[in-house]
């Protein structure tokens, strides 16, 4: 066996196919495709305009996350190729990695094991350049932001009431906070800044969730870049630079294509935060995957209460999408976890702290049948510490809600370890599904939307609001923004606000301390606390162990 | 005729071929390239291992540029494609645009006319990414740097003393002098810092000068980032981060290529400024274009004072390189005005302006012919003003200096408008050419290094130096750096350091106001007044018309 591999040398042993010939599976030629090297392309969507969405959509979600870790991505691109090795033609839709982060922690976000995508440097590097087009667009708005202050403020922006931050794809934390502008009167006017990873800038979800160039055209123009002293907002329209934004962004729009480490293609794109933003790949992606597949199977970032949550109620609400089956991935270390353990205590049965942390499963689970009234399943990714009794204990719980639970394990066998899962989701994907419903319906108050999400999803029982916050639910009111889905920017590692309180607590409140509208993006963010849109690095960052051999291989990447 | 169609439009109405079909020309397969798309390729220089570079090199440069527009970069294509009119095998070797200028003044930056290098709008946005990797270097670097200070600082680095800055491929005056590293600890440690553009990073200069990615490594590990309290030098080595950031730049290191409007190949790689930098394209394109042609057009930054004796006395020097003909570009127009005429002005017959403004030419070329000992040809790129009597006049001045004159006329005919120019380079190249010798050896001292270029290449008379800078000179000899070549940053407007001494002044006087070592590209750059490394945007910035129409091309760049 070669379980002892990194995820690194297991991706650089493998045998590439050509990327055009892996694209033949799902009838694409080159003339669909623009290369990026022998191994990535971007699909030339317009080349599939007349082509139908047919394909099933099987969301992968995970219960809340915890340092045990879950393998959702894992999960997701075993399933795939599950699902190619029972005969069914599937592809995986997946979010795109940050650069940044990968010289911080060590740690992948392309699968894991026997269950990745390939090239697995290119796509936690550069890839085909989305991420520094992002950026790019991003930081043009801000310099042309300020260059219209400087040149004379036509429009009567407040330099206190600017709301558009300058981005870079790296952990810097010595730029979360800075004055800018100094010097003599030609560098600018000096106020107070910032910057965000890039990623979490606005332009990451507008890309995500633009249906096509135009659509991308206009939710930039509506992006809200500052407040005049007149307290009306500023567009980037009217600072004219949604052209300029859009040309940068005209290929980044495009689709990503490589292929699992089995040879089946796997779309790779857009990666927006899944706290200040709604955490999926794009929705040109999915879509095309849609067209190109019978089975697409995607993800949502963190647990279900935000990813999965943001997934159907603003992706799927805005696209008009709807899955045909969900998936909640969890571990039995990790539910031991949500029971009180700590990660070094989890190598023993103990049944007590299992059964005390499935209820975080459960409620998970129950949201997407309860609430969503969506076919799930559970697939519970194994450890070689699991035992009988436990994997037992979960699989009785589960199927109190009329749930099945699913062994898979992607992660040593790739396809091979999730053929049954492969097949209860084709099961599931062909019960009659009519009954989809999202969480909260738009024309509620953002208040009362606020708090469904709070009672249906989290399990919590009241919001309480900031005097800030208040002012802004006048504000974005007033503003004509109300009808917007809510995106919650929340801890991910608990239901509630408070990231210490694990498994599923009840009866707690949310405190809301901010709201802002990505106007473009066409959602409202629900601040509960600070959220952090820069990381720093650690004291020792995996960078200092990353380099290039002599045979010009990246090494010391995970 | 087609003249009045702007640059764009000639581009976007070429039918380009496939550049898989292009590079078959110089005798390359698919295996030697990687695609990005149908029309751009990079080189996999490994595969070329065994080639000898033989083919003769011709260096394009120019009179000291005024407003007027010499046209440098559209005669090097033109020349190119002219050679291979005349049945000769030539490949162009250009510098890379960069990014953020482009939505500041209107103007592109890879040929023009019908002398074009395409897919123009890709080269003059992302690209093949390359810049966007610097950029990612670079601030990796920043980042780990003060990561390093905000983790305890064990190499009591003084945050007084940070020569090294982040950078933004953006036209962003508002990044020019910053202070970051504000609010709680946890945002790191307050200090002045300030941005460049991407191409003024030191690591473009590095990429550049880089004989492999070995070379790359060791450049980078070599670049001083600050200064500790005891005054020693700390370096990316000791910061761990040049491993990181090889990584990040090897797919950067490999050369791009595309084509001409007349499909033959184009190598496009690197552009540091020359003023701070040495202003060519990088040696690695320099040497597979001399590997894959017989005949190689490459250019330096402005005028010849500045980027042909930097691409003369510290490329060819560092890479063991020597020109085999130089052409000096030039025109009527910018004659007159360094004859002191106003643009406005430059309609009529004036051969008393031309003969005053003729002498910068002939400086420049007696510069090339009787310093370097290059044989030199002038390239007179031919406007519909010109009068007879004007063309004679110059003509019969080079003839002094044993220099000819060819008229040229790539913009309205490409290549067709160079074939005579093509056949004279041709026939220089030819002669023995033994005799090439640098303006200066690296063994004299510092200040001898820069009187003897202010004497022998500008036709000053002393040099004068800050208090600063006298002590820079000191400090530098101490670490050791004496023995590197020198980088000019002067005014390109001038063969002195006074933009508005035109002509070719005499009996000046340069003043050094500061000096640094850029000790990964290897060379001490002396500074004569300040040099923006930030450019800003101006009133109306270009962006403000660059859109994308609805079938998806670009419009309004250019």
């Amino acid at each position: 066996m070669t379980e002892f591999l990194s995820d690194i040398e297991i991706a650089q042993q493998a045998e590439m196919a050509y990327i055009d010939e892996v694209v033949k599976k799902i009838g694409l030629t080159r003339d669909n495709i623009e290369l990026f090297g022998n191994y990535k392309a971007k699909i030339d969507v317009d080349s599939l305009v007349d082509k139908e969405a047919k394909g099933k959509l099987i969301l992968v979600t995970a219960i809340t996350p915890t340092p045990a870790g879950e393998g959702k991505t894992t999960t997701v691109v075993g399933l795939g190729d599950g699902l190619n090795k029972i005969g069914k033609k599937a592809i995986v839709a997946l979010r795109e990695p940050s650069l940044g982060p990968v010289f911080g922690m060590k740690g992948g976000a392309a699968g894991g094991g026997y269950a990745q995508v390939v090239p697995m440097e290119d796509i936690n590097l550069h890839f085909t350049g989305d991420f520094h087009a992002i950026g790019a667009a991003n930081n043009l708005l801000a310099a042309m932001l300020d260059n219209h202050i400087h040149q004379g403020n036509e429009l009567q922006i407040d330099v206190n009431r600017i709301t558009w931050k300058r981005c870079m794809d790296m952990n810097d934390r010595q730029l979360r906070q800075v004055v800018d502008g100094l010097g003599p009167k030609v560098n600018g006017v000096p106020r107070e800044d910032g910057f965000e990873i890039t990623v979490a800038s606005e332009i990451m979800a507008i890309l995500c969730l633009a249906t096509d160039l135009n659509d991308l055209k206009t939710r930039l123009e509506n992006i809200i870049v500052a407040y005049t002293i007149k307290n009306e907002p500023v567009t980037a329209g009217e600072i004219k630079a949604a052209g300029a934004m859009t040309a940068l962004l005209k290929e980044a729009i495009k689709p990503n294509i490589v292929q699992t480490l089995e040879h089946n293609p796997a779309i790779i794109h857009g990666g927006p935060f899944a706290n200040i933003a709604h955490g999926c790949n794009s929705v040109i992606a999915t879509q095309t995957a849609l067209k190109l597949s019978d089975y697409v199977v995607t993800e949502a970032g963190f647990g279900a209460d935000l990813g999965a949550e943001k997934f159907l109620d603003i992706k799927c609400r805005q696209a008009n999408l709807q899955p045909d089956a969900v998936v909640v991935v969890g571990t039995i270390r990790a539910l031991k976890m949500h029971g009180g353990l700590a990660k070094s205590e989890l190598g023993n049965e103990d049944l007590g702290a299992l059964k005390a942390g499935l209820p975080n499963l459960l409620k998970h689970v129950s949201n997407m049948t309860d609430v969503y009234h969506l076919p799930t399943v559970v697939a519970l990714n194994k450890f070689p510490t699991d035992t009988e009794a436990e994997v037992n204990l979960v699989i009785d719980e589960c199927a109190k809600l009329g749930v099945e639970v699913i062994l898979s394990d992607v992660w040593a066998k790739g396809g091979a370890g999730a053929t049954e899962l492969a097949e209860k989701v084709v099961a599931l994907t062909e019960q009659a599904n009519k009954d989809f419903r999202f969480a909260y319906e738009e024309e509620l108050s953002i208040e009362d939307k606020i708090l469904t999400l709070t009672k249906r999803i989290y399990g919590g029982s009241a919001v309480n609001y900031s005097k800030a916050a208040k002012q802004q639910l006048i504000n974005l009111t007033e503003l004509g923004f109300a009808n917007l889905p809510i995106c919650m920017a929340k801890t991910q590692y608990s239901f509630s606000d408070d990231p210490s309180l694990i498994g599923a607590p009840t009866d707690f409140e949310i405190e809301v301390t901010k709201l802002k509208v990505s106007a473009g993006a066409g959602f409202i963010v629900v601040y509960t606390g600070d959220v952090m849109t820069m990381p720093g690095l650690p004291k020792v960052p995996a960078a200092n162990n990353i380099s290039v051999n002599e045979k010009g291989q990246i090494t010391g990447l995970f």
